[in-house]
């Protein structure tokens, strides 16, 4: 006999709604509470949903004591200050990625989380992703010797990009993924970083990014984040990791993920791997970090498929890709 | 509270193994038997999964009342009888494909289940391959239009090949997953059929084989399963789909699954979709297919996303491409 | 010194004007004359290359003592007349391809050309296509072993296919290409053809067909040609052709050809490799195939990249699928 | 009629011997003489290609009369004084790439172009690559935009590697390609250059790295030359360029040609385009090079496409990528 986990939700933009598809279709989880604060967001996504606590303030619902577990899916800025509560509540707390804008923000958020009764996790879908796990683990494995160089890219059409634009740029916001893969792969420090980003569009952050890290034992690591694609471009993401080792090298290809349909509003390669909705549920890796996060709470197991303090090195790598592109300087760790 | 199931499996060559490894991992499900008339390979695999029933005749098996549902992972030819006396014991089936060698065997078993107490599903595995469900509802949504063309290749090295092919054909083999999806796809029944087959080997079925069918409707569609790749082969398994619509037309690629790793020992393709081993456990698209048939059990629900007479039909079609194979002519339907 | 070439083009329909744009840039060659029986498209193409001799009746141009070859590039029906009259004539003749809708039209061709003074060759130009030609040398050098399995696409949008459908069927129009390369890779015979072909659109020609021969010594080709992809598709031309071996495998791609463009107007897959227009001039296979029939000429070498025979057991193999086709039953030869 | 161009090469080594395989068999040229310091090489391929004129000592092949033009593919640290000397002796000269090692070097070497009557290029052989060309052609048009960011790999195995690194490095001696390529691309001088090596190897020079550059007008432009990939690669090269704009992008694979072989050595992707031997002779772009160049010598007309500024230019930014890569810091232009 398994108790069922009740879920809330903090943030209903386009991924919180994500979060909820997923959720309300997984046996042992209810999708008991949702929060944002637009109250008619709130009523169409929790009517849809079924969901019958609803809320506007979120320290609400982290007062109710029928909520297990809530996930973050709040603008980047609020993820410290909502984190730190909902740990503070003594909830289990999933936090979308990146953690926090700052390093200084995550160690913050890490304070808390070793003090709170709730598990911490940071919602880094890649990790989950089957491509990825099995790369790790032929890099584990010795199949491709040590590691010399890595090329990571997320590039994204311009469409993607305008609506998430004012909330943080592509570099931090893609780039957050590959910077802690390759950190996750190569099990090594970064020494150092440089990056230059582009701006064309006309939202508050850069539209795209590109950064180089040198990192311990030896190794060059180059982040591509670009969300300026045109509009028609069949990928739904182009998305690839390349690493290159002393005695192997392995390529993932993200983007062009097993399926192309080409119809009459022109070539698409929709994702087949993260959140695809298979007969009304939504499935994938999203899915399979959810599993893991509740299952670890149902066994009461403390989750370390990604540690805070991985997640906390990641959004220091990428934070100090963004002052190198300030100050047009190299930065050093 | 939800009540755990116990699975038994019939059968323990690769497949059988494979069938195992998954269920041993999966929350709600006990692997609780193991039937096989190989003692040896009885008790290491019974070891190693730490399974206390065990069984060299599978009718004890479907004797145990402590059993709820059984796989059945054996040669194709034991499959009609193994399957009714399972079902007639009234456990629940599942039956891995083909479902049998004849449409004949198969409609013995349709029989049996529509009067067993036990559900009953044949595991068409692609079925629960997030390209192929998407794929599927492209299709049905009209973005392609009706079907006009399809060709499906399933080719694998001759390494795997050798192993199988005493057992069945190639083109039976994975002729059959092709053929199932086809007629899914297009919602049509076969008109005709031809076929040849390629025989270069030394084991009793043929290494390969071409199907062209004729459907209802208009479309053909063209299957090609060669088990000859060579042993270099960077593909696990080189398998695609093609379907052309009047309005467009979709790509499905099995065999470039986001994965290639080059080594010492070659380049190759892994397996990221059908029942990749993350973390020690076996993921993907064959553990979705055992747990849509326990969540069916539980819920007291028919499974319906492969219906027998599906599974029949595309033994049916199978068949007659070999009967074309050993006639040289066109058949009929 | 390499005296200069005067060469006349019969028939300026869309490939007629390539064959210009062609040669009408390459040295030695001096681009003499055109023949079309529209007096408008005649002006028009020859002021635009600057071409004195102008005939709206190719017989004339035959007679011409001033022009030293011709390329036919007429519609098929027509191909058999006028390359007997031109060979009788004593120029050189190159004859796009099919050869003739025939075998028997093709024999009376072979009759005229072997009592001819003047060479002549079928433009086969895949035969020029760099790709192609290393994967029949690495056949030739035994790398894949005996053939036992091919495959060949070449799939085009509708919107081509509807400019063509009324001259040429799929299967004929583009399968000639493979028939002949099937053929020549092999070194086998046809056994026996069957085929189907899908006609959805209103053209006087079916838009598609597939066809399947068993080749002597065993090997099953089959011929896949759709003028039926939708208008958005990214390929200029899905062509690829594999050829699997005894003992290696051979993947040739000439669809996606090393550059992808997606611009305002959708996803693109240009040319690369046949025609495409560099700097203002037509370069690649054509030109190839143009340059070697010209040094051919020049030495005085009767040209044997391409045999007449060749040219005309793919008409054969073609035509047999249609008559396949036709009356659904299997063609032996 | 045409004069016959009487062609030299200075430099015998791997790629020397390509020039001569691709020269020997073009019409209207004659492979005249053949210099290098070692007797034996020299007899070995004059013998070969029946090379009369073999020389020790280039400065006795420029004082020879009966040479029009000479190719130069020593090591790049002899390259300016040969090409000094060859261009103050009057003769046409097509010296490879890189250029010299310095751009100091190159302005040396243009003083001498500028006064000689005789012809001068580099060889970047890209130039004449059908996909570069119809990318910069579609660039040119407008069909992509402005562009904003570019990548560029050319990754080899270690066994080309650990010929070559004691002459050159990977980002020198592949890089030279993309920067001069990306420079051409977008019409932009460089503002400023940032590089990371690795040097996993024995070998005098590093074996990979990685520069990022800002360009005037706000692109981004990065390149990857790792040299080396495991020994069991598929790629012949992995090269790729992808060009993002702010209407379109645009993606040129040069590893994937359109053909790969699994054979009883592993899997393989043959260079289709560079220099293919087909029926014995060296096809393709090389050979494409080799004709511009003859064509502009027979017309009387400065080759332009590629100039000697563009090529300094190249080196430049490839020279201060190295030298970010020693001192660790930003390089300004």
């Amino acid at each position: 006999m398994i108790k069922t986990l009740r879920w809330g939700i903090i943030g209903l933009g386009w991924f919180g709604e994500i979060h909820a598809e997923t959720l309300s279709a997984m046996p042992g989880i209810e999708l008991a509470a949702l929060c944002t604060r637009t109250p008619r967001r709130l009523g169409e996504l929790a009517d849809r949903f079924g969901v019958g606590k609803r809320f506007t303030d979120y320290r609400q619902m982290l007062a109710d004591p029928e909520i297990d577990l809530v996930s973050i899916v709040t603008h980047v800025d609020d993820h410290r200050d909502i984190a730190i509560d909902a740990l503070r509540s003594g909830k289990h707390v999933l936090l979308e990625k990146p953690m926090a804008p700052t390093a200084a923000d995550c160690d913050q958020i890490l304070a808390a989380a070793a003090t709170s009764r709730g598990f911490f996790m940071v919602g880094h879908v890649c990790r989950f992703d089957p491509r990825v796990v099995l790369a790790k683990q032929a890099i584990d494995e010795g199949r491709i010797g040590r590691i010399i160089s890595m090329h990571a890219r997320r590039n994204l059409s311009k469409t993607i990009g305008r609506m998430v634009l004012d909330n943080i740029s592509a570099l931090m916001g893609d780039g957050i993924h590959d910077g802690d893969l390759m950190l996750w792969f190569s099990g090594a420090k970064p020494l150092s970083i440089y990056a230059q980003e582009v701006h064309p569009g006309n939202n508050k952050y850069a539209d795209g990014g590109w950064a180089l890290a040198r990192l311990e034992g030896g190794a060059v690591a180059v982040i591509e984040s670009i969300w300026h694609l045109p509009e028609s471009t069949r990928f739904q993401i182009d998305a690839r990791i390349e690493v290159i080792g002393t005695e192997g090298a392995l390529y993932i290809n993200c983007g062009e993920a097993g399926l192309e349909i080409q119809d009459g509003t022109g070539n698409h390669m929709p994702d087949t791997v993260y959140w695809p909705k298979l007969f009304a549920q939504r499935m994938g890796a999203l899915r399979a970090e959810f599993r893991y996060f509740a299952d670890c709470i149902s066994a009461g197991r403390r989750p370390d498929r990604v540690t805070p303090q991985e997640s906390r090195d990641a959004v220091a790598l990428l934070a100090a890709a963004q002052e190198s592109s300030r100050t047009g300087q190299v930065v050093a760790f």
